[in-house]
């Protein structure tokens, strides 16, 4: 087969689009995977890939699919990527760190279950080394570029899993996020990022950044592949000890309750019509707690897209957000750093020289914390989660920036920590309070430097609120179509945002 | 009114007993506090006493029921005794370290409640400084003995708090339970010892031990005393980041609903009746994971109560008990005692004369530790938690020894932190792994050098079971009434055994 005659693949991949071709007999899994090996085994401009799988390694995974039935495998056929700290079978895994590399026997239990589904792993990606970042420049293997400019940052620490979905090689991809790594890099990218309630994806499998707050992430280009991903990826793990069972969340309120009965009554009725987000209640930072470094480009998309919510039906609630930054500066001024070097001590211990000097900073200051610290920090941790937890009496949902502002991979090099500091001013108190959240596109940024790069905003809420999470950003994309008349809305808003400077 | 003619109450006080007098008009609240004065203001040989209100100041609740009905008031004129770790309104709270003292201007939330129950509060009692320690030896008030022999240890640290009430001048008191804490002293004064699920009584106005395990908890004569003030103590406090409410088990297992069930139902039937053990499945630890420190007493009457058990109609199920005891050991000998140094740190650092010598050596000691000694503690943690966690699919409560051996005070005195851990191998464990636990006697040791003072056992249940755990102790000491026929059973049996050597 010729490549090009599936380039418009590479525009526009979604699951519900693969598998119509393949219903229509239109394209196989293995021309697929073909087209995508002509692309992964060239040239890599963005340093996206640590280690992509050759066009016969994925070939194998494709044979697996001989004689299956689609219909009862939810995944078949779909590509993804996945970063290089969680184990694929048979392909060393290194989290960017070559002298830490080992090859696992069996692949993690969240990836064994996406290719029990039917998905092919295309590739492992690139990092921030031991996914300490949210920049995506910590990598002995490149800086990992913007896909939509490369000029600028991808995002990290999950900065490959996010380029390969943009550039349309992957249709998902995995990665993980601790502090922000898998919303930061959705944003710089224009897609859905997943950052599940801690647990309900398994982390067995995966090197540890901190143990207690990894997550799994998702990137995808629109709710419903992020939804089909994480249906397939959940279930129990056993003998992971920070496994969780989904649980009904405790306090879904009526206007969300009734909300998403609505739109899953409407989805019933008219499969793809629009959800509503009226009446649903978005607690927003006040206008002093609101962060953008100076980024106007910023400051103008987040107003915008509150105009958006607003226009929708949604109901803007401003909240006090100092125990949510509180949360943050805990997580990024205090001990929990320390979880990071416990996770690796052994090997930073013997073999210093191996890290990326970055890293060797961060994580190496970490020995001057005492365990004293430690639980001091934690104490202070449970009054703010009490403080925090006040809030979402009042809220169905927070909506902030998912990053306050963006930067190019030479004003990373000039300035990596700092620089580095101002992605994570959204997304740091997350996984510490317990909170699930869904970074979605919101348009291109209209004024400022970064007019035409994507903007994106993060949905907050309770644990075990992730399907709403996702009812919310269909309704969110539901909203944006009504200017853009497609049937396939989510996909085609999505991929329309991320290529916008193509 | 004459001392003498109320001398019977001290022997066998009981919340029902009392209300039984009020009712019948031979006893009143003031009265009572008048005996009760005539005692306290006295001698005080075993040191159970840090500060025991003066008649004038108990006299002040006494008068604040004037009026009120004692049927609203589920504890009316019930006297109780508070560890000095927990605050007072207008006494100082000194946890044993006079240097600390403070004057709280307002009662901790679960003493208000107790107090707004009716109860009276009638002193501060000794403790281990600090709450640090299961001896009740390590007082600058002197050392704490056992109220049926002085020659031993009371148990600590809540140590005045089991003495006032083995003593019959409490009919229950507050203890606090880190490590052990309220059911070494129960077990040595043949005294219930309930260690709630953590959260469920509010630690507001408690000096903290290690913040994130301290419990408060109660001592009492009776499963039903306990029960009753345990139901007045709860409740949610505002502001305590530690609070939990209570939840439903989320395994109540079929044999546990049936018994309880069935307990209630005989309960509203026949009221004093004996509740049943039958098919209740308790998980014993293995014979080699059983440790009395070769104390005869102790293993002896241990297989006594496992044969009484049986007898009853209980499951006796081998447990592989190693999650715990490894539990117990990285609470004992990891960097949780750096969490105690964490709520003390300012004090300790300024003031470090202040301290009692074994506690400065104990919570000094905790600099050692770094904060990714913490973290990776926590990691052992979870993966204990998740092997604890299978155990419990197979029964549906632990029982064990409350204590493996018990000491005198020359003994503590001679080797006080060796001889102090053997009292906790069989209670570390529990906070650490977020259950609930109830010390219960279990009759007086038969054989060997401590034969005639009290041996308990305490059943350990999953978070929330709290109520199970205190219908499996009705149904115990229905048990042992069968070869008491008193109509007050558990009052009976409780008040006996903790008498046994007067």
């Amino acid at each position: 087969m010729q490549m090009k005659s599936h380039d418009d693949l590479f525009q526009s991949m979604s699951i519900a689009g693969l598998h119509a071709r393949y219903r229509a007999g239109s394209l196989t899994p293995a021309q697929l995977i073909d087209a995508i090996a002509a692309r992964t085994s060239g040239d890599d401009p963005h340093h996206a890939w640590i280690r992509p799988l050759s066009r016969d390694e994925m070939m194998r995974y494709v044979d697996a699919l001989e004689g299956r039935d689609m219909g009862t495998l939810p995944l078949y056929g779909i590509p993804f990527a996945i970063k290089d700290n969680i184990d694929l079978a048979g392909i060393p895994t290194t989290a960017a760190c070559p002298a830490y590399a080992y090859t696992p026997t069996v692949s993690a239990p969240v990836v064994a279950r996406l290719i029990a589904a039917g998905a092919i792993p295309i590739g492992k990606t690139n990092l921030d080394q031991f996914a300490t970042g949210l920049s995506g420049q910590r990598s002995p293997h490149g800086a990992c570029r913007n896909a939509l400019d490369p000029r600028y940052a991808s995002g990290g620490s999950s900065s490959g899993s996010a380029v390969s979905v943009a550039l349309g090689l992957a249709a998902f991809s995995l990665g993980t996020d601790t502090a922000g790594s898998g919303r930061v890099p959705a944003a710089f990218h224009g897609l859905i990022g997943l950052k599940p309630t801690k647990g309900l994806l398994s982390t067995a499998g995966v090197v540890p950044a901190c143990k207690s707050l990894d997550c799994v992430s998702i990137f995808a280009r629109s709710a419903d592949d992020a939804q089909r991903v994480f249906d397939a990826a959940r279930g129990v793990t056993e003998g992971d000890p920070y496994a969780r069972e989904f649980q009904p969340p405790q306090a879904v309120t009526q206007a969300v309750t009734q909300a998403v009965t609505q739109a899953v009554t409407q989805a019933v009725a008219q499969p793809g019509a629009q959800r509503s987000l009226r009446g649903v209640r978005f607690g927003v930072p006040r206008a002093n707690q609101l962060e953008f470094f100076g980024d106007t480009s910023y400051a103008h998309a987040f107003d915008a897209a509150l105009t958006r919510l607003r226009a929708a039906g949604a109901e803007l609630v401003e909240i006090d957000f100092e125990p949510f930054l509180a949360t943050a500066r805990l997580l990024y001024e205090g001990p929990w750093v320390a979880e990071r070097l416990a996770a690796i001590r052994q090997f930073v211990d013997t073999q210093p020289d191996a890290l990326h000097p970055v890293i060797r900073e961060i994580i190496g200051g970490a020995a001057r914390w005492s365990a004293a610290d430690a639980f001091a920090a934690f104490d202070r941790l449970a009054f703010l989660r009490m403080q925090a937890a006040e809030v979402w009496q009042r809220i169905d949902a927070i909506v902030t920036p998912t990053s306050a502002t963006t930067a190019t991979v030479d004003e990373l090099e000039a300035d990596p920590i700092r620089v580095n500091s101002r992605f994570g001013y959204y997304t740091n108190f997350v996984n510490l309070l317990d909170l699930s959240a869904l970074a979605v596109p919101a348009g291109l940024c209209a004024i400022g430097r970064h007019a035409g790069l994507p903007f994106g905003v993060t949905f907050v809420a309770r644990a075990h609120e992730d399907a709403m999470l996702l009812d919310l950003a269909r309704a969110w994309h539901g909203e944006t179509a009504t200017a853009s008349p497609s049937a396939d809305d989510a996909t085609e808003v999505c991929s329309g945002e991320s290529h916008g400077r193509h």
